[in-house]
């Protein structure tokens, strides 16, 4: 079993390559469920739509999220009727939305809800949500506290990051199959994720960081920061604003507690020696993910980092 | 003030008639709700609906319900996800179930949700729900007792219809504003509806009848009866198989004790004095409504009927 923390576009990216080499059945992801937020009185769940859509080969590819040849007819109509409707749903992404929703309110979890849309995107691999509680990543800017996506999507990331916190972590618990897939998998792999804001959440679980520290398993991550800068969104900026240096250094230190490998991209090759300072393995490849055979070898190249 | 009870596309049509003969702020709308129905954990109020849709000039005109132009794509995925998605919510008509739905989950009432979507639509008549508390039509059949929308939409009206029930009337009451704009009216039209399934919830409330009966307003129906038959709908199958007649007088009989004109077709002229053997005056016009002017000559010989 290989258990995989994911974020949204980077770790769908990532986990599309993965199931090309592995057995997807074979494959836990973890996923954030921090930017999750409702709009209209619908659950979404941003990064594990993103995921689920990647996987199921629907995705919106330009965009890397959202669903392919989707239409904003409902979004247009409710901002006719006076509704702020600054949050993209398309009328397709209304449908996970709809469904997650009544599950949630005849009283599923979280993780039954994510496991039927999985289901039915056809998907053989495990989604779980991170947790089945209720937990918020707050980011704090000059003008105050915002919710992730009104920090993200509503304000473009314009705002300097202050502070980053997860309402409701401490007294969340790990979703059920969390902690086991942490403790019994072969390898664990952190996606190329923005390690503040995607996986961080994850890591700020009771329970997440002593399960990565003391599993037997190898635990590999991939740089999401290459050349000092994010591929895609405000990490490199983040980390910056946040105190810590944008650089796949400065990745391996936020992880260093548990993590034995960093795959770092060719760009950054001048950075192994730095990155082994930190106490974990610095392995050079080509992570840009371009297209499916590039994915693919990212996907090679980080098992064969920690399975060979 | 000239208060209106209201089923759905009849009514809708005729309201849309009333609207250009007096200045639509002195008409009150009194909506069936007992058609309603929960899809994907949305609120969905047909009858309001069609009538708010009508008025505001938005409505799918070919088939008198739903929106100009809209598109199915949520519904479609929805299906392909293996939701058994029989009734149709287009992808604009999806923004107002969510605006009501939001509104009531936020401990608004129905009637409050109803104002806003009716504003939302620049709409300027007032429309109420005909109770803010729960109330559902259940029709009895061969294969047990089914919600309005099964037997109307999902089984496409095929059933015989042995009984019908409006689960939670008794205990219900007429919405804030109903019993008075009854009581305070000038006039009360009941429209050209389905008298046991549109209007007929409407008098199954605690109070209706009575104010109808003791209002000092003249009361006048159009009947949606024309020769026998239904212009639309199962109205004069459904009056057969519950021992009714399906004609004007059938009509007529249904609403005698609180009924002072009912308004028939020229087709149905001889009917007059049968109607007229019921305690009910009958004045005979032209009421099917092709156009914007058989509207407004339907509109405007009601009013003339009761207010001359």
């Amino acid at each position: 079993m290989i258990t995989v923390l994911a974020g949204g576009v980077g770790a769908a990216r990532f986990l599309r390559g993965l199931i090309d080499v592995i057995d997807p059945a074979s494959i836990t992801v973890i996923s954030n469920t921090a930017d999750d937020e409702e709009f209209f009185g619908l659950h979404v769940s941003p990064d594990i739509d993103t995921v689920i859509y990647t996987l199921a080969g629907v995705v919106n590819e330009e965009q890397g999220w959202g669903l392919a040849g989707d239409t904003y007819q409902m979004l247009e109509r409710a901002k006719a009727l006076g509704s702020d409707a600054w949050f993209s749903l398309g009328d397709k992404d209304l449908a996970t939305h709809l469904l997650r929703t009544e599950l949630l309110n005849d009283g599923k979890s979280l993780s039954d809800a994510t496991a039927a849309l999985a289901s039915a995107h056809g998907l053989s691999c495990r989604v779980l949500p991170m947790s089945d509680d209720r937990v918020r990543t707050i980011v704090s800017t000059a003008d105050g506290g915002l919710s992730f996506q009104e920090y993200f999507v509503r304000r473009r990331q314009q705002d300097e990051v202050r502070a980053l916190r997860f309402a409701g972590a401490e007294a969340a618990r790990p979703a059920p199959g969390v902690l086991d897939a942490l403790r019994e998998a072969e390898a664990v792999i952190v996606a190329p994720s923005n390690p503040l804001v995607s996986i961080g959440p994850i890591l700020a679980l009771p329970g997440i960081r002593e399960a990565l520290i003391e599993t037997k398993a190898p635990v590999v991550a991939i740089s999401p920061i290459i050349g000092g800068k994010a591929l895609k969104g405000p990490a490199d900026k983040m980390l910056a604003s946040l105190g810590h240096e944008s650089s796949a250094k400065g990745v391996a230190r936020l992880y260093a507690d548990f993590l034995d490998v960093l795959v770092i991209d060719q760009q950054d090759a001048s950075l192994a020696s730095e990155v082994e300072s930190t106490g974990v393995r610095a392995v050079v490849t080509d992570t840009i993910m371009r297209d499916g055979a590039s994915r693919r070898a990212l996907a090679q190249a980080t098992l064969d980092a920690v399975l060979r």
